[in-house]
């Protein structure tokens, strides 16, 4: 049973005169001190970060932040429109995109990295199975492939070359990589790992388990949002939209 | 009529080989070189950040990030148990309560601050008239005051010389600090300048418009309310508090 | 302050045997012998409905619940697209449209509704000063004018027929025409009364407060989006949406 | 390819002078003449209701609309004191918990029952199947079992016998019935058909698709989301919870 053990939180308590976060003080010790990122990281993992894991997801939070028209923002602009005195109404829907059909490849890449990291020796005849399967059944494989980006999605080598670079440890990575040789072999053609693929790789390269990947998708989508809504104080779409949906999708009769 | 103008956008736009933001190459351009918050300063404002706005937005979303149990991290976690299966939604939720009722007094203290800088010489007749009105009507005044911080908020001075050491030019302090001597005078006792009133200053500083400002109290909770979820996960309170709710609520008979 | 009385409920308890709402026995007293709809004043109320109740509900939530492609309705079909594993989420996102844009005007209407019945034998000064005051700040009259459907919206004269004919007492019907009246002359044309200002008269008419009318309106549209989520099921349109948006709002350059 | 058909509505369209919902002129047919669940049926299937799905729709609606303080209820009325300016975002946060922690044993309840059905004459084998399996693996089997309401849910036979006596077919009953025998059989002591599982074979029985049954039970909470909110208003609860939140669980130091 869940929740047998007494609850507790080891994340903030205040007194008069202070306030802490994960036994930092928060004035002395965090705020000038910290960046956004790297406080997210103390806030995930009640951890100080590493040089490494700052590095490493600025680069995932940047990436994942912005991808132009995508319901995400589609809708949040719809909805600021209608509630302009609740804006975070407009960010809270758009999040609620932030769903299995676009992040749920993200979450499937890191299952399968962190398969066949657990197969040890037998990493590489796991990634192959893992493969085949996939070809057989032509399920596409989460992690690869792209609809738009061909041959490669840009985002994809950059992300594992700045990691690399980095010093990141490298097991998640190889594990892509080797997944990404068996993909094309059992495929019979190359499919991109796309930026779901490597970001999975590069969030296990810094420790961020599986379970918990998707809150930082949605906190970079956050700031996306927040984007969208305010050029939509300054250039409104919503309107605009919702008459082209009205003209475009016409009425037929029901069938009786 | 709002919707006039052709509808466009200019945060981003893609090709097979690449993804732009703010006209930006992501790849080549943003991604290992920005950090996160410089991405959002970017993102929501069309320009590539300075320093201070940098250093300044840090220091906002690290100390807005995290309250322990507020409304909006025990509805994400209750949300969270609900549905594990959709994380955003949990996120989400929580975001709902960044309202009116927390997050208003931020917006309420930036319009006053705007309003005393538009006074121009008439600055300090209108911080009086501010706070000898809102005295008068024993009204509270947005951005000052604290139900626990006492006799000052801590996090209020902290953020303020931040700020001034940072070389922030100083005009919304300055017209914040000019209201908090009115206030004091004219309530006749000290009331703290809380942080939602120094980081409207903060805010201001840099140019983040007031319309907006909600936006990034939503952006720093997101990744608060990420840690929550995540704790819910390694140790789970939200059957405990509703197990409690429904103890410490008892039910009476209506009136007929 | 709000929470000084010890907190209660008088909603709903349950024993092994039994669950009660409203101190009536779900099982023996409610279930096969109330409608949803009368079910909904119990619940509101913590009173049986009266006929009248019952029938000017049922009119409102089947006017209310469908206006075709609505933000609402776009938006609950790009989220469950986006996370069909999550159909609430559909629905809710769809909901945080129900905002002050779109139904606030039926609260506004109901505010000078209940002004005007305030003014006693004042009624009929009390609604020209409100109608006069709105022409001359050429601002819109809550519950008047259409966008679309003219000379009247087709909705208000038969609800207001209908209310009449059930038997409601008739007082906030009659503010409503009075000012009607008065807007027609204060503008110097007529505008029709429109759907939210004949739903806020027949609220009113069987005593729903207008501090709780919105949720009313929001429990019709949460109906109406699921019939919209179910027709996504079977004739999808959100990825169709989706490309016509990107293609119809085009990309500009950032002033620099 | 999900999107290839062109897209269309056979929802709603409206001209100057009618509304029309699934080809029906609002004014005209719907108004007066349907009541709210025979309107939620109407906008759900495309076509009239029948006597049998009005009377079993109106049961389940009544049947799940409340059950007193859960997290749904919880989480509304703690939204609700963050944002009073926007209701609509309370009971959208309330009902992002209609996921599947609570709902989805509905859902799995209908998947059983249309599993049965489709084994035709093997139909008893089938349930025989799955009761064995459940209980071997020590799964829950959803649709039974109940953590308070002991030996049995005083709503599902209500539910049971009130279909049969309104003289739906009973396919899905005797399907869900079948299966009961089974499990009580597989598990060595009687486990009762729980609400869910009572709500799922009766919403079989008129027909409703077993992937849009959870939208109804959304549209019944929402209703009953809206009376917790309207006793908010009148009796707060949501600065208690906070408070006793914060007191009942303790903060403890990070492990380093």
């Amino acid at each position: 049973m869940r929740a047998s053990s007494p609850p507790r939180t080891r994340i903030a308590r205040h007194t008069e005169a202070a306030v802490y976060v994960r036994d930092y003080d928060l004035v002395q010790d965090l705020i000038g001190k910290l960046s956004f990122t790297e406080m997210i990281v103390l806030q995930l993992t009640g951890r100080m970060p590493t040089a490494l894991q700052t590095r490493i997801l600025d680069a995932v939070l940047v990436t994942l932040m912005e991808h132009g028209f995508t319901p995400s923002s589609i809708v949040a602009r719809l909805i600021y429109d209608s509630t302009p005195e609740a804006m975070q109404s407009a960010v809270a829907a758009g999040l609620l995109g932030v769903g299995g059909t676009f992040i749920g490849t993200m979450e499937g890449a890191a299952c399968l990295i962190d398969d066949i990291l657990q197969a040890g020796e037998g990493a590489e005849a796991r990634a192959r199975k893992i493969a085949t399967e996939h070809a057989q059944r032509r399920n596409p494989v989460p992690g690869f492939g792209h609809p738009f980006h061909k041959p490669d999605d840009p985002r994809s080598p950059k992300l594992l070359a700045l990691a690399r670079e980095s010093g990141a440890p490298g097991r998640h990575i190889e594990a892509l990589e080797l997944l990404s040789r068996e993909v094309d072999a059992a495929f019979g053609r190359h499919l991109t790992i796309n930026v779901t693929g490597a970001v999975a790789a590069l969030l296990g390269e810094i420790d961020i388990p599986q379970k918990i990947m998707r809150g930082l998708a949605v906190v970079s989508r956050a700031a996306g949002l927040v984007g969208h809504i305010h050029e939509e104080q300054e250039l409104p779409t919503a309107r605009h939209v919702w008459g082209l949906v009205q003209r475009e999708v016409p009425y037929e009769e029901n069938p009786r």
